[in-house]
């Protein structure tokens, strides 16, 4: 029998944009049913949510601890079975901690933790726990990055050489700071790093997810444009693999123009790809003696992964909110594999994870001890 | 206090794709439930759909006529408020009419009806119920497509000349007769026509959507190019607008190669813009004087209905299930608005009505007349 | 030994567009040396040239008629090998006439001449003398067309269907009847259709070439948009094939903010393709069973004349000069080849010739036929 | 009087692509005839391009050096005016000096010597000489580059804060080294670098044409991907600039399905723009406050440097060629300028000189050393 997995969700408030699209993200399946949540740090506010969402007013919490204690007295079956944090960034290590402890497995926004000390203690407490964690870089959930990683997996691209990952936004060109997104700038909320922390990260996720390497060395230099502002909002990034393979990754938040540009290209020895985030639905594919090739979301001949994770027939396209939902449908078949009692390894889904999450804290560790330093870094953990 | 309506589904069981798009659409903005459906003809088909769909199964209903009588029976609140017909054309009319009879406001798939006399009583019985009835012409659902709408209903591209609407596929360039789609070859099913009724149709809807323009005359040149099938499966049509605009559609299920590749430009005597389907968060605005320019969904500055049809940013792709959904989410406030004793006017939701219905179905009907006599028709209701 | 062909020019007196861009097509490849023209029916026009080319101003004549008969009298190895003719459309038929009379060669611009009797007259003329005889139709000149073309010709698409070839212009959405390009628009001079004549030839001869069929039936709705303007400024154009295919040719010069967006798409059983003139480097190829693929200029397994007509590898931009420069090129080539005594089939150069040009006046003769008859028409020469 | 400019030249023997693109360039616009050659250092091979290029055999000289000499010895304006050095990098500065001495104007290929030495002394002579010279950096011979550079310096996209420039091709991922362009990977031909030397100073000039802005601080990683290859064919650089701007250079040769791939982003404060070489027609220039717009080669609100270094108007697409030939057309105007006693600043036209050519070979150095000494270094000349 089909089953629906329950959710709650800690932050995702009034007017927070994030945790709607969690919430959209979730429903689109229909494999995964809101119960509860504690929605705000302020309680009054959490409650206002129960009657925007429709759920039962005696589960929506005041707070993160009151929720996951209650809920692990119900009976499974009822109670939640994972919980959805999507706040802002300084609180997701002590909820998360707070929830694999409560027995409760976890969906987090990225990135994971502020330090890496506190990525590892989760990192750990998921180990040991074997819960299941997904850290929601939401862009390793369209089909054409999944296609992109199958391709260099199966050897397509042979030694791979060179990766470019660029993830240019232009909203922070002014200073906002007076405004609601201060967050980001703030380094209380935000940690070490705002451009590189906020999308630094899934720039150099979406570049270790295709290519299957790790970055072994990095030289990067940040830059705080906007006067007053005490974060980077600019970064580039000299990058060595551990396969020997060269790149460049680079984010900005003061790219004037530029919407949510994240794309990337790799080059192996036998040949090339090229996907941008805002098309998400077209992989070139590029060869030195052939026409290069034009794959795209829904085709009857891509790879398994990418297949699954694709909802309607090429040329309807498959957006932001579908890519996000992958990463939800994922975790939700797995979850259910293991309500089941089914091994997840049988039915192979992916989802970014736990040790992801550490290596996103330490890329922004050593991204900033790197610029520091004006100088190449050893990567380090 | 907010509200889910209620949605029943008539058609959409087991392996149906378009039901499923359906149900995502619907569900993706929580403001509609599903409670009832009868998904197939075939009773113990439809009753699968209950483990599906998570529903009760006393509301899985083994025909459409039986559901709609237990339904009207249930107490508002309970009842479903309105089903979604998604079954094959040839039982549009029917489902459409009986729930109407029985009070039930409609979302149809397209095209509407099989005969111009059908649309006609459809839209009679709309206009006498004041039953709000959406059809589901969902390219219109489009952010992008709306923003044109506004800039040409603003006069910002002058009087309107020229209209250029195309809709391109390629998965009929071979006999699929023997295989599962052969519903849509088959006059019973489909109707006078298969490529012109089954996208022809959107390439009119759309076209006359953006420019608020109504075809007035036509001369169209089908042909049914794979041996053995009766239905056309490409249409060429000149076409002329009421204001003396002239244009050209065509669509087209044997261009090898092309997805679901519906496009429209529109040039007035100011400014022209194209839009793509395939693209569809992009619309390319142009001038003899000045620089194109490039519009984006999520844009701050797009008009109003364009921006309250977003649900991100700009840079975060919204896709065909986002545009199909914008319809069910118009839909459920207007219907919403009625249960709060709201005039639904005072909301501006737009979505295709019945009325778009009859003349779709007139212009897959004039434009087979037309091709039949091998000339020019004026466009006859 | 190689040897320059030696040309003379008819029109492109000061101010000209045309003829500059003739003549540094003529120039670019150093196999054509200007030596003479007639480049203003205004004689002291003409001999202003003389120092702006660079020319021996006893060579810089007052008449086409003057400069025929004074070359004709020179030894061959000094006087012109072949004229240019770059005059406004009602002064080709007289020029390419008299040239062909005096025995020497020709480049004509398109369309030929002003009526299709005077096409088949230099069309008999040129089947009579054995005259070589290049009608720039200068699309057919860029290498993805050649490639488009030889694809086509080896059966690599299957059995064509459906062509679309489009040209689309915004410079004449407003009057500019009181400047300079007067003549395009003015009958005396442009004969009977403007946006046709001008631009619909160029849409309908790429069709052609590409495909290798000739249009068969055609249904035309040519309007004329600007107030005041006599002749068409827009036209839509049902067609069909020799062999069956159907598709549609419109070509506009008041679609506003288009430049000179000359297109094709064409579509067999087995695939289609795709080029745009303004990024004329680029051709795709469409599958259903395969990725699409991105054929470039300068590739080194292109066709062998679309090779033969490139002059860079791939990734340096060949332009319009460039393609214009092809037909110089080749005809030149030939000329060359029969100053030699080399049969000329031998060296496989193509360009547009004199039954070309028949066609396209009698493309235009047909389709201001059928718009008049307001149906559709046979196509006749 | 109109003249034109006499030109001899250094190279480009049978076989060489790029003497012919030079030859082509200079040809194009009808104000420069070659007059005199020595086009290899082979003397017999030199001799063949007499026939070739149909030059008086009497001025087709065995060495440079002979030329120079016999060159000198002539009447102004019989004699050459400028010398085109078109040898593989080695030779240009003993060629280019030996000019300069003999009091011949220069164009000279890049990079423009083997070591920043070499480079200081053909500045110098060139200062003290005040010859022209045109060092042939041709990307920005592209209307769209110059309009580009023009928008930034009339501070259209404020005051510039990042810069990414990128010249990836894949022709050199297998190994060629057995092949004709051998001197490429050649140290003793090519100096201390392939890759930045050969396309790498492309992407560091167009970066500092387009901005206005100065390299002052750069980190590079110099790869040798291929096995058995001596030089670099891939680098990654971070770059700082005089104004705090900061930036990330690229050039890759073995990007595999690259193939000329050279683009540049900008993004000041206000604006930003785009521009890629293989479709060099168009810049994007971005807002954040409004839609972007797309400027295109010919549109008559562009720039009056962009408006001078146009031929067609807008959609006639212009290519690498043309490009190439303005930066010979504005050489050619200024030595016809000086020839007329008329100042050069007056006729406003800009080509690359030989204080770029000593920026791009200190560029070279100074890539080299960082990569060498793994860390950051100052920009030295």
């Amino acid at each position: 029998m089909k089953r629906r997995i329950r959710m709650g969700m800690v932050g995702g408030g009034p007017g927070a944009f994030i945790g709607g699209v969690h919430r959209m993200a979730a429903r689109l399946d229909n494999k995964i049913e809101l119960v509860c949540g504690a929605f705000s740090s302020n309680a009054e506010k959490s409650k206002l949510m129960s009657d925007e969402l429709f759920l039962d007013p005696d589960r929506v919490y005041g707070s993160y601890w009151e929720m996951f204690s209650a809920e692990a007295r119900l009976p499974v079956g009822e109670r939640m079975d994972f919980v959805s944090i999507v706040t802002p960034n300084f609180a997701h290590f002590e909820v998360a901690k707070a929830a694999l402890e409560h027995g409760f497995h976890v969906v987090c926004d990225k990135p994971m933790t502020m330090t890496v000390a506190e990525a590892k203690v989760l990192a750990a407490l998921v180990d040991k726990t074997k819960l299941e964690f997904c850290l929601t870089h939401n862009y390793t959930g369209y089909p054409m990055v999944k296609q992109a990683k199958e391709m260099i997996a199966a050897g397509k691209l042979g030694a791979i050489r060179k990766v470019v990952s660029e993830y240019p936004q232009g909203w922070l060109a002014t200073s906002l700071e007076s405004q609601k997104q201060v967050w980001r700038t703030d380094p209380a909320k935000s940690g070490i790093s705002c451009c590189i922390g906020d999308i630094g990260t899934h720039a150099e996720n979406i570049a270790e997810y295709v290519t299957g390497l790790k970055i072994a060395e990095l030289c990067a230099d940040l830059t705080s444009f906007v006067p007053g502002r005490t974060l980077d909002d600019d970064g580039n990034i000299l990058v060595r693999f551990d396969n020997g393979a060269r790149g460049v990754i680079y984010a900005s938040q003061v790219s004037v123009g530029e919407e949510n540009a994240l794309n990337i290209r790799v080059y192996g020895d036998k040949g090339g790809l090229e996907w941008s985030q805002q098309e998400p639905n077209t992989l070139i594919v590029k060869w030195n003696d052939r026409p290069s090739e034009i794959y795209r979301t829904g085709w009857a001949g891509n790879g398994e992964n990418a297949g699954r994770n694709t909802r309607t027939p090429a040329g309807h396209p498959e957006g932001f909110i579908e890519a996000f939902a992958n990463l939800y449908s994922n975790f939700a078949d797995v979850v259910a594999a293991r309500l089941d009692n089914v091994d997840p390894a049988k039915i192979r889904r992916d989802f970014p994870g736990v040790h992801d999450g550490v290596r996103g804290v330490a890329f922004i560790q050593n991204v900033v001890d790197s610029s520091d330093a004006h100088g190449w870094v050893k990567f380090t953990l």
